[in-house]
């Protein structure tokens, strides 16, 4: 199994080198950002993705939105004894695909193969490092965002989530909708590059853009309003969702993000999104307001309502 | 379950951050080491170590021996449900103590939690930062090795495996055994800062000595000779050995390397290490020769065996 695996490896990764124990890469002036996931979707394979790609974008995306440029990642395999080995294939295939497309490299690795029953057929650990320029520090922390600020996302909410609760064998429905599992770094780039203040970024994953928005609210003390009609969800998402009970704005999501910038930016930033193939239905959703740490959502029905904090159990193994 | 796990990372660990998606780190003017591990050692917890512990000198010697400092850790968590809370804690607390004890800080994580029977309690991964000055770069390859350069040890063989086989309930015997888990970086930049022209290191973990001699002996293109009486092992370990069946020789470790140097600086380098704790014990135990890619033995009873790659089924779950 060991040696499979390994050559696995050897001819899919484009280091073109096994995955070795540790790897050497050259520095750069600039600041190191790192991150690491342990992926445990289930199933391994759903619509628009499997647990290999979605550990590539998912990292790569934790390191963009902090405003780093990803460039190598590190990815570690836990095994169950029996995982057929065609699935191994295909799922180190979409790895080193995605890592192309995003132009990230695999350097290092590790492979623990476990008996029956001992893990759940394959868990994947990535982790990344990228470069951030000095003067984009601050969008982590988002500590330069002031009030009227506006907030855009890069398209709809919920799809990913939907996506891979419907290829569970234990549901009754069959869902259309497919995972927007993908690497943002180039679309991130491509706004950063024009010069365009970005005050924060987060990709909306686990808790979905409602954790989001209230981590973002309590790390700056400041309030946010966003306008429900705005919120891009697909047609499919949101019947599923009133079918099942699940609010949109919870959802994990795989291949969106917001941004905070200037109102001053907003058409310039919305015009450089849209001509991206990742942030078409780019759109404000909102803006930050005074009103300390306080989410606050504009429904269709002209009403309002707070949006809390996730809490309490979120959907498992969705990433 | 999550706002526990939270909150135990929150206590213990030294950044004193929460596991975050991302960290910001400063870069210096040297190259990067990266590596990764996943670690699924059963049972969780040995005598002289844990699961936790482990993950962190794993990653820690991984740098180290490439001749990097070792300076950041990331720590993925995938834990059971179910997994009493007391045993993650303990293991949390070590990471931290060991990360402390090794100079390297904690910088980002992640934890999933999965069902019951779907993880084995709990699986870490960590991966980890490490700055190489440039002059040291032919470390982790060998390259500069020659024909008559030393081979030194820094203690006895098999502890670790012996360890952890003894703390598994299905095993019959009760061992003293005690594993050599440790963070090797301390005791490695000891012979770095005085000079001393270390051309190899490597840490002896999965297939032990053998399969490191045997990776050196292909990466050079040179032999190997190893005198059998000069590799320290413990009384205890080689009786076990006898019983079991096992070759010390291809037992894995966690605190012990091999370093090649020089045999002028033999002597000089022996004596940093032995005042060291984590080298009491070292000793030279063999010499580079120029009998391609061949590793043999010298044995105690005055004979001589080909070390041979390990192959087929090694010891599972030992780290």
């Amino acid at each position: 199994m060991h040696e499979l695996v390994t050559n696995v490896f050897v001819k899919h990764f484009d280091s073109g080198l096994p995955l070795t124990d540790s790897a050497v890469l050259e520095g750069r002036d600039a600041l190191i950002a790192t991150t690491t996931d342990s992926y445990v979707v289930d199933p391994l394979f759903f619509p628009g993705g499997n647990i290999g790609k979605l550990a590539i974008c998912g990292t790569v995306n934790d390191l963009a939105v902090s405003g780093a440029v990803p460039v190598f990642i590190n990815a570690a395999f836990i095994i169950e004894d029996g995982l057929p080995f065609k699935e191994l294939e295909k799922i180190v295939e979409s790895m080193a695909e995605e890592a192309a497309k995003a132009g990230v490299k695999i350097v290092a690795g590790d492979t623990k193969v476990v008996g029956k029953g001992k893990c759940d057929k394959l868990f994947i650990t990535t982790s990344g490092i990228g470069f951030l320029e000095k003067d984009l520090e601050h969008i982590s922390t988002g500590r330069n965002i002031e009030t009227g600020d506006t907030i855009i996302i890069n398209g709809s909410v919920g799809d990913h989530s939907l996506a891979v609760l419907g290829a569970r064998k234990e549901f009754s429905f069959n869902t259309p909708v497919i995972s927007d599992c993908a690497s943002l770094n180039h679309l991130i780039g491509k706004v950063l590059s024009k010069k365009i203040r970005v005050k924060f970024m987060r990709d909306l994953t686990r808790g979905g853009l409602a954790a989001v928005l209230n981590e973002l609210a309590e790390m700056t003390g400041k309030g946010i309003i966003i306008d429900e009609g705005s919120v891009p969800v697909n047609e499919p998402v949101r019947g599923l969702c009133e079918m099942l009970g699940f609010d949109p704005l919870y959802l994990a999501n795989e291949g969106k993000l917001i941004m905070v910038l200037e109102k001053d930016s907003e058409g310039k930033a919305l015009g450089i999104m849209k001509q991206d193939d990742l942030g078409r239905e780019s759109s404000v959703i909102g803006r930050i307001t005074d009103i300390n740490n306080l989410v606050t959502l504009n429904t269709r029905a002209g009403g309002r309502r707070i949006i809390y904090m996730p809490s309490g159990m979120q959907l498992p193994r969705i990433c």
